[in-house]
């Protein structure tokens, strides 16, 4: 049998770990996708030390150049690059296997363009979800199925705070720093607890259940920074948690795409995801909901989905089925989802502020389902914690911002979604 | 593109669920299969109704004769029938679809022989856990992985009879009537609360993480018809809930393959999956512990499984990836399985009979972890309910044994191994 060449680009923490994969688990791997060579690895740094053979250092331009590579494999992050080599990749006739969510979801027309022009040569199963063969399960598995609905906690940095949140009673920013502490948040960690990375997953995972790529930018986002540990507690005593959850929902021809901090009833399994977990809950037509759960980024993790899509490239095993897309679909707009709301005002206990508050909320045709304000002395703040029936978002934030600079309101209320 | 032919041999609920979608679904299904025709259905009674076409109807004979058939789909389950068929099709040249546990379980060298004499060729998703796609998962979304554990909720009978003997206070007998009152437990219920249905299921998930079939006779089995109303109270007031689970563990150079009602603590996933869903736990060493849960059975989810194993028989996508077998392994005897033990003794309260049975196990060399009595009448029959710390299986099978019979216990003593 012919063997096979693999050019890596990409040396970092995942770009290691499918190093030692290749070269440290073949006999098991060879057995799989028959005889490889790991013909190079393109690095940004060259001059630091790296767990393989300095003399394996290529730029991308010479990997996919080099016509002995087989199977190109994209881990390093950011998109202009990756999206030149993965094209020109493709275009040289390569398999590409890539980890890149941002890229799938940013550069969605050119996603679509290679899904058509290279069918079942792109992989890209580590993009979503780390390790849970999440990809092959949707696209494969669920090949049957019209899929009505993805619900996933996509971040582990995002659910890691908010178990931090939950079991120590922590604000915000307290949680992140110790989240950061402990390795489980970058530096700068807006990506990860304002939504984008959520968002870019999700619209991978739309893209799959609609038929074609979906783009990021259609995904409406809103972040967990402004949650308090005032807002757990309330969830942990009504019998929710909350969760930060990427949502696709088709709901006759229109499909609902949002990725948002929700209210999840403890009774479902997906409340019950915890610490840097992530899950994925999946509802097709004829299986009815399943539920993916495991440990969705880290070294190995994400190594395992990325040696698994090698190991099909290598084998000629084509990456995806694919679905019938969906055609004469409408993007429901955020202000036209209708959900129960939960909404958490800071007030200044005076007479006739619940009836304002609840004025304010009826004005706009919004029905209140609960109401719950502790006892205080008359004039401190003093939190007033409401929940709706079903409304339309619009209506919700317009109430709100009716609300929002009241001299009884202080400061912006927070607003969760309640899902189930 | 070439119009490739099905062949079906099963006409009962999956069957018919198949052939609905095969029929309804043609423009999703063909454009990621390429053009297909239904050639025949074999059934058993071919004068009863049915929701194909009567002129389809054939013989299992016809259809594997037939060279119009690229594909044969065997759900009719049974065993001795489905052996011939699949190596007489498998032998013809053409691709085979099973849903049938006990075949691939209770022929496992057949099945060995199928998987090496035509690679690639036998599919089996619909044959675990129904529309869960944890074949795909296991094999494929896995490859790079050494798997540590399977532990799965593999019979949804079983643990819909357990969820309602925790709910609603029942013995098994009356959760049990109520189960096939309800349509979830067949009329000879046997095969699934014995623990033979889950044993050959196991069986089938065991072998892809050997990497080579695994035998049903080589599972231990024990079935749930033995625990109480008792047994689920005492587990929710500590912290457990008991699931009938199949469990393969591999452990340094011995795999343990066991079928058996297990206290599982209620803070793992696994112990919230209720009614009749499925769950699979599986602990990949790259991927860490992940869990697959959904519907197990019933006539849309298992032909799912059925379908989407039909669309990549048709496509030409290879049914299997395959682990490199791993070599010199041993099963290791039930026997010498060491767990933690609940042992649920119902004694005469008379003076000394706590002193008796610890005796009994401190005689075998078996500690005790905890223990808890009600407060009764002198002289009256009363539960003695003792955990252990871990414990060879052989050990407290023969503490068993020298307590039964003895005067001051009442029947069989309950035990329930325990797991996490």
């Amino acid at each position: 049998m012919q063997t096979k060449g693999v050019g890596l680009i990409g040396g970092g923490v995942v770009g290691q770990g499918v190093v030692e994969l290749l070269l440290g688990r073949r006999p098991e791997l060879e057995r799989a996708a028959g005889p490889y060579e790991l013909i190079g690895v393109a690095v940004r740094d060259r001059s630091r030390p790296r767990a393989f053979d300095a003399r394996l250092a290529r730029t991308p331009e010479e990997l996919i150049a080099d016509p002995r590579v087989d199977v190109l494999v994209e881990v390093a992050g950011g998109v202009d690059g990756p999206a030149l080599w993965v094209d020109a990749a493709l275009k040289a006739g390569k398999r590409v296997v890539t980890a890149n969510k941002a890229l799938l979801a940013e550069r969605s027309e050119q996603f679509d363009g290679w899904l058509r022009e290279h069918p079942g040569r792109l992989y890209f199963e580590a993009a979503v979800a780390g390790g849970i063969p999440i990809i092959l399960a949707l696209d494969r598995g669920l090949a049957a199925n019209r899929v009505l609905k993805v619900e996933g906690i996509l971040n582990g940095t995002c659910n890691f705070i908010l178990t931090l949140m939950e079991r120590e009673r922590l604000g915000f920013a307290e949680a992140l720093a110790l989240a950061q502490e402990k390795g489980f948040a970058e530096a700068d960690p807006t990506l990860d607890v304002g939504g984008g990375d959520t968002a870019h997953k999700l619209a991978v995972l739309a893209g799959l259940a609609l038929g074609r790529p979906v783009a990021a930018r259609d995904v409406a986002t809103e972040g967990i920074q402004r949650l308090s540990a005032f807002d757990l507690d309330w969830a942990e005593r009504n019998g929710f948690r909350i969760k930060m959850l990427g949502i696709a929902r088709f709901e006759g021809s229109e499909l609902e795409l949002r990725v948002h901090p929700t209210l999840v009833r403890r009774t479902r399994l997906l409340s019950q995801v915890m610490a840097e977990f992530n899950a994925v809950e999946v509802e097709g037509d004829l299986t009815g909901p399943q539920l993916f759960q495991g440990r969705g980024a880290g070294r190995f993790p994400t190594a395992s989905a990325v040696v698994s899509d090698i190991v099909a490239a290598l084998r000629g095993d084509r990456a995806l089925v694919g679905r019938l897309p969906r055609e004469g679909f409408r993007l429901r707009p955020l202000g036209e989802v209708v959900t129960r709301h939960y909404l958490h005002l800071e007030v200044i206990d005076q007479p006739g502020v619940v009836a304002k508050v609840t004025s304010a909320l009826a004005e706009k045709g919004i029905s209140i389902a609960s109401m719950f304000q502790p006892d205080v002395a008359l004039g401190s703040q003093v939190p007033l914690v409401l929940t709706t029936h079903p409304a339309a978002d619009a209506k919700v934030e317009a109430a709100l911002a009716s609300l929002e600079g009241q001299k009884f309101v202080a400061g912006r209320p927070v607003r969760i979604r309640m899902e189930g």
